[in-house]
Protein backbone atom coordinates (compact mmCIF):
# COMPACT_ATOMS: atom_id res chain seq x y z
CA UNK A 1 0.00 0.00 0.00
CA UNK A 2 1.51 3.71 -0.49
CA UNK A 3 0.05 6.99 0.67
CA UNK A 4 1.48 10.22 -0.60
CA UNK A 5 4.95 11.28 1.43
CA UNK A 6 4.74 13.28 4.21
CA UNK A 7 6.60 15.25 6.92
CA UNK A 8 5.63 15.71 10.25
CA UNK A 9 6.44 18.37 12.02
CA UNK A 10 6.46 19.41 16.06
CA UNK A 11 8.12 22.35 17.38
CA UNK A 12 10.16 21.74 20.90
CA UNK A 13 10.30 25.11 23.46
CA UNK A 14 12.82 24.89 26.72
CA UNK A 15 11.25 26.12 29.73
CA UNK A 16 13.90 26.10 32.26
CA UNK A 17 16.03 23.50 33.90
CA UNK A 18 15.53 20.14 31.89
CA UNK A 19 11.91 20.79 30.95
CA UNK A 20 11.07 21.08 27.53
CA UNK A 21 6.78 22.14 26.01
CA UNK A 22 6.70 19.82 22.98
CA UNK A 23 3.88 20.76 20.44
CA UNK A 24 2.38 19.97 16.44
CA UNK A 25 -0.14 21.58 14.68
CA UNK A 26 -2.52 19.39 15.55
CA UNK A 27 -3.67 19.82 18.96
CA UNK A 28 -2.68 19.54 22.53
CA UNK A 29 1.40 18.79 23.20
CA UNK A 30 3.26 17.44 25.94
CA UNK A 31 5.86 18.63 28.44
CA UNK A 32 8.94 16.60 28.83
CA UNK A 33 11.32 16.56 31.22
CA UNK A 34 14.93 15.29 31.87
CA UNK A 35 14.64 15.32 35.84
CA UNK A 36 14.05 12.78 38.07
CA UNK A 37 10.61 13.56 39.47
CA UNK A 38 10.03 16.01 37.24
CA UNK A 39 7.33 17.31 35.46
CA UNK A 40 7.07 15.23 32.17
CA UNK A 41 8.48 11.63 31.51
CA UNK A 42 12.23 12.02 30.27
CA UNK A 43 13.09 11.90 26.58
CA UNK A 44 14.39 7.97 26.63
CA UNK A 45 11.22 6.94 28.04
CA UNK A 46 9.04 9.02 25.86
CA UNK A 47 10.26 6.74 22.93
CA UNK A 48 8.90 3.84 24.72
CA UNK A 49 5.53 5.22 24.88
CA UNK A 50 5.78 6.69 20.84
CA UNK A 51 6.44 2.84 20.14
CA UNK A 52 3.73 1.32 22.31
CA UNK A 53 1.35 3.41 21.36
CA UNK A 54 2.67 2.89 17.71
CA UNK A 55 2.51 -0.56 17.45
CA UNK A 56 -0.75 -0.75 20.03
CA UNK A 57 -3.36 1.53 17.52
CA UNK A 58 -3.22 -0.77 14.67
CA UNK A 59 -3.92 -3.84 17.41
CA UNK A 60 -7.08 -2.66 18.45
CA UNK A 61 -8.03 -1.43 14.64
CA UNK A 62 -7.47 -5.51 14.23
CA UNK A 63 -9.21 -7.01 16.74
CA UNK A 64 -12.00 -4.30 15.94
CA UNK A 65 -12.56 -5.79 12.96
CA UNK A 66 -12.28 -8.99 13.97
CA UNK A 67 -15.02 -7.78 16.23
CA UNK A 68 -13.26 -8.66 19.73
CA UNK A 69 -14.58 -6.34 22.01
CA UNK A 70 -11.42 -4.96 24.40
CA UNK A 71 -12.18 -5.00 27.84
CA UNK A 72 -8.85 -3.80 29.08
CA UNK A 73 -5.56 -3.44 27.22
CA UNK A 74 -2.21 -2.45 28.65
CA UNK A 75 1.46 -2.13 26.96
CA UNK A 76 4.62 -3.09 29.12
CA UNK A 77 7.55 -1.73 27.83
CA UNK A 78 10.96 -2.55 28.47
CA UNK A 79 14.36 -0.71 27.03
CA UNK A 80 17.92 -2.12 27.69
CA UNK A 81 20.73 0.73 27.16
CA UNK A 82 24.40 -0.07 25.99
CA UNK A 83 26.07 0.90 29.14
CA UNK A 84 28.64 3.63 26.99
CA UNK A 85 27.50 6.25 25.63
CA UNK A 86 25.21 7.55 23.82
CA UNK A 87 23.75 4.79 25.94
CA UNK A 88 21.37 3.93 22.93
CA UNK A 89 18.61 1.23 23.46
CA UNK A 90 20.28 -2.41 22.70
CA UNK A 91 16.51 -4.21 22.82
CA UNK A 92 13.00 -2.92 23.94
CA UNK A 93 10.33 -5.85 24.40
CA UNK A 94 6.69 -4.83 24.02
CA UNK A 95 4.46 -7.01 25.94
CA UNK A 96 0.75 -6.71 25.23
CA UNK A 97 -1.68 -7.20 27.68
CA UNK A 98 -5.64 -7.75 26.68
CA UNK A 99 -8.87 -8.72 28.55
CA UNK A 100 -11.33 -9.74 25.85
CA UNK A 101 -13.81 -12.16 25.84
CA UNK A 102 -12.97 -14.82 23.67
CA UNK A 103 -9.98 -13.51 22.42
CA UNK A 104 -7.63 -16.35 21.47
CA UNK A 105 -3.59 -16.10 22.32
CA UNK A 106 -3.62 -17.32 18.37
CA UNK A 107 -5.32 -14.31 17.34
CA UNK A 108 -3.75 -12.00 19.39
CA UNK A 109 -0.41 -12.87 18.37
CA UNK A 110 -1.46 -12.91 14.58
CA UNK A 111 -2.71 -8.76 15.35
CA UNK A 112 0.54 -8.14 17.61
CA UNK A 113 2.63 -9.17 14.78
CA UNK A 114 0.90 -7.32 11.90
CA UNK A 115 0.50 -4.39 13.70
CA UNK A 116 4.22 -4.21 15.01
CA UNK A 117 6.03 -5.59 11.66
CA UNK A 118 3.91 -4.05 9.39
CA UNK A 119 2.62 -1.12 10.34
CA UNK A 120 3.91 0.36 12.74
CA UNK A 121 6.24 3.14 11.49
CA UNK A 122 8.11 4.16 15.20
CA UNK A 123 9.44 0.73 15.06
CA UNK A 124 10.26 0.26 11.82
CA UNK A 125 12.14 3.93 12.44
CA UNK A 126 14.18 2.24 15.44
CA UNK A 127 17.37 0.53 14.98
CA UNK A 128 17.12 -1.29 18.58
CA UNK A 129 15.57 -5.19 18.10
CA UNK A 130 11.90 -5.16 19.06
CA UNK A 131 10.87 -7.68 20.90
CA UNK A 132 6.88 -8.19 21.01
CA UNK A 133 5.43 -10.55 23.73
CA UNK A 134 1.42 -10.89 24.28
CA UNK A 135 -0.56 -12.44 26.94
CA UNK A 136 -4.81 -13.07 27.47
CA UNK A 137 -5.77 -11.62 30.70
CA UNK A 138 -8.17 -13.48 33.02
CA UNK B 1 32.13 7.30 29.88
CA UNK B 2 30.84 4.00 31.35
CA UNK B 3 27.97 3.95 32.97
CA UNK B 4 25.60 0.95 34.64
CA UNK B 5 23.32 -1.14 32.65
CA UNK B 6 19.95 0.17 32.85
CA UNK B 7 16.33 -0.64 32.16
CA UNK B 8 13.79 2.15 31.61
CA UNK B 9 10.32 0.81 32.09
CA UNK B 10 6.64 2.55 30.55
CA UNK B 11 3.52 1.30 30.86
CA UNK B 12 0.64 2.37 28.35
CA UNK B 13 -2.94 2.10 29.14
CA UNK B 14 -5.70 2.04 26.39
CA UNK B 15 -8.70 4.44 27.36
CA UNK B 16 -10.42 4.19 24.34
CA UNK B 17 -10.52 5.17 20.52
CA UNK B 18 -6.77 5.54 19.96
CA UNK B 19 -6.33 7.21 22.76
CA UNK B 20 -3.29 6.16 25.58
CA UNK B 21 -1.93 6.85 28.94
CA UNK B 22 1.32 6.26 29.46
CA UNK B 23 3.46 6.42 32.46
CA UNK B 24 6.76 5.55 34.13
CA UNK B 25 7.92 5.18 37.41
CA UNK B 26 9.34 8.36 37.77
CA UNK B 27 6.28 10.28 38.02
CA UNK B 28 3.76 12.61 35.67
CA UNK B 29 2.61 10.36 32.53
CA UNK B 30 1.56 11.62 28.92
CA UNK B 31 -1.16 11.30 26.73
CA UNK B 32 -1.04 9.57 23.03
CA UNK B 33 -3.90 9.96 20.66
CA UNK B 34 -3.05 8.80 17.08
CA UNK B 35 -6.73 10.62 16.20
CA UNK B 36 -6.19 14.33 14.46
CA UNK B 37 -7.35 16.88 16.42
CA UNK B 38 -7.44 14.43 19.33
CA UNK B 39 -6.29 14.35 23.50
CA UNK B 40 -3.11 14.65 22.32
CA UNK B 41 0.20 13.88 19.75
CA UNK B 42 0.67 11.36 17.42
CA UNK B 43 3.02 8.46 18.25
CA UNK B 44 4.87 9.52 15.34
CA UNK B 45 5.22 12.80 16.48
CA UNK B 46 6.29 12.06 19.82
CA UNK B 47 9.16 10.08 18.43
CA UNK B 48 10.27 13.43 17.09
CA UNK B 49 9.75 15.10 20.87
CA UNK B 50 11.59 12.43 22.43
CA UNK B 51 14.27 13.16 19.56
CA UNK B 52 14.24 16.89 19.80
CA UNK B 53 14.41 16.92 24.01
CA UNK B 54 17.19 14.35 24.06
CA UNK B 55 19.66 16.16 21.91
CA UNK B 56 18.14 19.83 23.59
CA UNK B 57 19.20 18.43 27.45
CA UNK B 58 22.94 18.19 26.54
CA UNK B 59 23.31 21.54 24.64
CA UNK B 60 21.49 23.62 27.19
CA UNK B 61 24.16 21.37 29.78
CA UNK B 62 27.20 22.60 27.59
CA UNK B 63 26.08 26.19 27.14
CA UNK B 64 25.34 26.73 30.97
CA UNK B 65 28.84 25.33 31.35
CA UNK B 66 30.06 27.95 29.07
CA UNK B 67 28.11 30.38 31.17
CA UNK B 68 26.09 31.37 28.52
CA UNK B 69 22.87 32.93 29.27
CA UNK B 70 19.87 31.20 27.52
CA UNK B 71 17.47 33.67 26.79
CA UNK B 72 15.24 31.46 24.54
CA UNK B 73 15.83 28.32 22.84
CA UNK B 74 13.38 25.78 20.67
CA UNK B 75 14.04 22.94 18.48
CA UNK B 76 12.02 22.87 15.56
CA UNK B 77 11.84 19.09 14.10
CA UNK B 78 10.75 18.07 10.48
CA UNK B 79 10.00 14.41 9.86
CA UNK B 80 10.47 12.91 6.25
CA UNK B 81 8.29 9.65 6.57
CA UNK B 82 8.74 6.67 3.43
CA UNK B 83 5.65 5.95 1.09
CA UNK B 84 4.96 2.95 1.78
CA UNK B 85 4.23 0.79 4.96
CA UNK B 86 5.19 0.99 7.61
CA UNK B 87 6.02 4.02 6.42
CA UNK B 88 9.59 4.86 8.82
CA UNK B 89 11.13 8.10 9.12
CA UNK B 90 13.59 8.50 6.39
CA UNK B 91 15.00 11.69 7.39
CA UNK B 92 14.99 13.89 10.35
CA UNK B 93 15.66 16.98 10.42
CA UNK B 94 16.56 19.09 13.77
CA UNK B 95 16.91 22.59 13.65
CA UNK B 96 18.03 24.11 17.30
CA UNK B 97 16.92 28.02 17.42
CA UNK B 98 18.80 29.45 20.43
CA UNK B 99 18.70 33.46 21.71
CA UNK B 100 21.26 34.62 23.78
CA UNK B 101 24.06 37.17 24.57
CA UNK B 102 27.60 36.55 23.02
CA UNK B 103 26.62 33.03 21.77
CA UNK B 104 28.58 32.55 18.21
CA UNK B 105 27.44 30.33 15.74
CA UNK B 106 30.55 28.03 16.39
CA UNK B 107 29.86 27.89 20.33
CA UNK B 108 26.48 26.54 19.60
CA UNK B 109 27.09 24.04 16.69
CA UNK B 110 29.67 22.24 18.60
CA UNK B 111 27.12 22.38 21.86
CA UNK B 112 24.57 20.66 19.09
CA UNK B 113 26.98 18.45 17.51
CA UNK B 114 28.95 17.27 20.74
CA UNK B 115 25.28 16.45 22.11
CA UNK B 116 23.58 15.02 19.33
CA UNK B 117 26.44 12.68 18.51
CA UNK B 118 28.07 11.68 21.42
CA UNK B 119 25.32 11.80 24.37
CA UNK B 120 21.70 11.49 22.61
CA UNK B 121 20.53 8.24 23.04
CA UNK B 122 17.49 8.89 21.30
CA UNK B 123 19.43 10.09 17.89
CA UNK B 124 21.47 6.91 18.42
CA UNK B 125 18.81 4.56 18.87
CA UNK B 126 17.40 5.50 15.47
CA UNK B 127 18.11 4.02 11.76
CA UNK B 128 16.98 7.34 10.59
CA UNK B 129 18.98 9.73 8.96
CA UNK B 130 19.51 12.61 11.63
CA UNK B 131 20.36 16.20 10.44
CA UNK B 132 21.32 18.75 12.71
CA UNK B 133 20.68 22.28 11.76
CA UNK B 134 21.21 25.75 14.15
CA UNK B 135 20.48 29.54 14.06
CA UNK B 136 21.43 32.33 16.33
CA UNK B 137 17.95 34.11 17.23
CA UNK B 138 18.94 37.96 16.63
Amino acid sequence: MTEPAATNEVTVRWTGEKRFLCTSARGPGLIIDAVDGGAGMKPTETLLAALGTCAAVDVVEILRKKRVNIESYRIELAGQRATTHPRRYERVTVRHVVKAAGLTPDALEQAVKLSTEKYCSVAATLNAEVVSEWEIEG
